[in-house]
């Protein structure tokens, strides 16, 4: 007789449709939805389509120590959610639940399964005129679960803040395969510590997310863009200073776009400078709101003209209708994908504190320029929440593989740099498998020691994405 | 020779004015601020002034066991911050460490030691346009860290979030006495577990905060304030969801406020009905922002033209002045302390998802009529986060101590009912020793455990605060 091995009757609690272990299936969830990193082997890839499937699963896992790597749609940057080389991992793989449970219109949350992919959540809201407001990148791609479990965040963070901030309960299968029941459309409940927390951002290191409820808003009906050139980069905190004060309740992003990022969308994506007259420097500046356009136009106006006056910026252009707003946003998001295509990088998601921002690019320049003579240099991305994608390219002249056989060094330079301007060496993509050995180097001992207590009170035995962030 | 003991340690550390140990001088602190229930003997009051202080402290407390109560303003409600009745706990009371440490104006932040009160923290922030955004009644007297502990609500969640959405980074010297430096001025930091959020809501069982960085916004400019007579209590969410929905950027406060609140305060302080027609219950709504007051007024009329026209609303008035509207906060400001003079009560601060308020008055007022007949209900606050201050006033006829006699029953019943709703038990004030018996009953097991497990892991001899929350 043939024992029954742990995936075997893993294979028979999921049905034949609800696994795959066949190596040309298995690969699409092996590797990352971009980037040929973290491109691993899976013992069995789960899809599991219940949360009783989920917590089934775990329990076979957690007796036999078999270790378990969440996955949602799998558009993490960190390697956090797809499968070492050892072959003895398994994805579990949460793409087929992803169904709305609820929706509360009065209370505007939504409760709704880690698999369901944020674009279709929020189609399925619109006719509610409701909104999740987590925009970013990968948003056709990324699922809820994976969005809770890094903490996602994006462009919108300034009004909404991150996706913490929108998570009002959780369904959450433990690593012994209980079920931790918070889902909750309350806006206020102390009772006791705010366990959903432990697990938002966690990088599926505590368990894995099954289920959430989520903070709505109204779909905004109104909108202005404006794309202004920065007399100097100096100039971008006062800027947001002082919109802050005067726009704060309208204000949903403030991005910083160099000069050679808009350069290079023009040149590979077929994009057109949006100014006369560019700088080093310019500032994608939206307002949205449920209200009337000529009241963010006013406000907008009457915010932009003074800054003209005190030479804080020389140029500018507001969107006149949506599809301008688009063309703004077109060069703003394809910065990544113009970037690839001129070359190797390395890339960088950094905080510092927001008046920080110009000392810690011009530090992190000179830095990067001494270690690779040429180099380019891209910083661009969240300015309003002082997140920098400090983005590196190889000088023209160099093959890719020479480029990158600096990254170690360019890695530390700017570390230290963050680190000496109290910064955050991950602002919004998480430490997965990537960022692993800087979090020991960069975190304090005291932090990664209760981190660590916390890892073994809840996930005993390990199972839970080892590996990943510790 | 006479062995020194723990108590003569900290006594020697912290010198004379560092600490009482006199009966007279420790009583203020060994009962709460308002109420008369909780009130305890302290072994000794410690008055530390600098976080070496407090670690050390704690050091000699984690070695020797002795129990500690973290102590701020102590203007809680469920007896979470005075000692028991046993004479062995140490109060370690943080009021004397109240320096700003830090203002950040450009990102907004402040980084000040826990006993700074929390008026005295806007009063220093004003100068700069800055406001820590948590308005409750206690401001005069609350300190940041039993604000942060408690994670304090008030009326400005709707548009702010409770304490805890304010809350950047914290320092905090665990129940070892190693600190936890946890301090940061950034919006975005994903790496690793978000320890704060541990001691947030933590009621002060899982070490002592002593100190908060806290995110600030610009002190609105403009307000405008509407007293509304409903025509019916359903109307409540209706006209929520429509503001949310419309105003929702300067939507700061939806209190509701029945009729008898208004009699008791006219009655005991002075006060004058707003309205000529006043119904069974009232909404004060007010909108806040950095623009100009036209703006808001534009607004609010806007918004409010239908809701008459759709008899949602019978009656209703505009506060025309910074006098005006100070008249209508008086009145919702005041409730409780009217409710006091008239007679015995039994309080309640429960969360129901807001479409169920109005079914949750109704069901609670017919159990607790049936319990007592001629029982006065006032459900009063934030009906905009769902949280009713759901209080109960004495038949006129009883004595106050056999209406007492109910309490038990009363909140059985009307815990029953908000469990029904999928409500929350404690709103904003916490479970402290008033709600463990509740907590034990309405949490569920896996969250209960969860919570005991992160307990032992941290606090593994239980010197903080024993006894609180479970």
């Amino acid at each position: 007789m043939t024992p029954i091995t742990p995936l075997d009757q893993i294979r028979t609690l999921l049905g034949s449709s609800g696994f795959l272990d066949q190596p040309q299936d298995k690969e699409p969830y092996e590797k990352p939805w971009r980037g040929k990193d973290f491109h691993g082997k899976a013992a069995l890839v789960a899809l599991p389509t219940s949360v009783e499937q989920v917590q089934k699963i775990v329990k076979i896992c957690h007796h036999h120590r078999i270790p378990i790597v969440p996955q949602g749609g799998n558009t993490g940057l960190v390697g956090g959610s797809t499968p070492d080389e050892s072959g003895s991992e398994i994805v579990l793989n949460l793409s087929r639940m992803k169904r709305l449970r609820t929706v509360d219109p009065i209370g505007m949350s939504v409760t709704v399964e880690a698999g369901c992919v944020l674009a279709s959540l929020n189609d399925q809201l619109a006719e509610q005129n409701l909104w999740f407001p987590v925009s970013i990148g990968s948003e056709g791609s990324a699922e809820i679960g994976g969005l809770v479990s890094t903490n996602a965040g994006g462009v919108n963070v300034i009004k909404y803040g991150t996706t913490r901030q929108l998570v009002m309960g959780l369904e959450v299968v433990l690593p012994d395969g209980s079920l931790l029941e918070l889902l909750s459309p309350l806006k206020k409940d102390n009772t006791g510590y705010d366990l959903k927390q432990l697990f938002i951002g966690a990088e599926g290191t505590l368990g894995v997310i099954t289920a959430a409820t989520l903070s709505l808003v109204a779909k905004p009906t109104a909108y202005q863009t404006a794309f202004l050139a920065l007399s100097s980069l100096e100039h971008a905190p006062i800027i947001l200073q002082k919109a802050m004060h005067r726009l704060r309740e309208y204000l949903v992003a403030c991005e910083l776009v160099p000069r050679l990022a808009v350069e290079l969308v023009c040149k590979h994506l077929g994009a057109t400078q949006p100014l006369q007259n560019p700088t080093d420097y310019m500032l994608l500046l939206e307002l949205s709101g449920t209200c009337e356009e000529s009241l963010l136009s006013n406000l907008l106006q009457g915010f932009l003209e003074p800054l003209f006056e005190e030479n804080l910026i020389t140029d500018g252009v507001l969107a006149e209708s949506g599809k301008q707003r688009a063309q703004l946003w077109h060069i703003r998001d394809h910065i990544s994908e113009a970037e690839k295509k001129e070359g190797a990088m390395v890339n960088f998601d950094i905080t510092v504190p927001i008046d920080h921002v110009p000392a810690f690019i011009t530090e992190a320049s000179t830095a990067v320029s001494t270690l690779v003579p040429g180099i380019r240099i891209l910083p661009f991305g969240h300015v309003g929440d002082g997140n920098i994608h400090f983005n590196l390219l190889e000088p023209t002249p160099l093959a890719p593989t020479a480029f990158l056989t600096h990254k170690p060094a360019l890695k530390k330079a700017v570390y230290d740099i963050v680190h000496r301007h109290q910064g955050s060496i991950s602002a919004e993509h998480g430490i997965g498998r990537e960022r692993k050995g800087e979090l020991a180097t960069y975190k304090s001992t005291p932090a990664l020691e209760l981190m660590r207590t916390i890892k073994q009170a809840i996930d005993y035995y390990g199972v839970f994405n080892p590996g990943r962030v510790f």
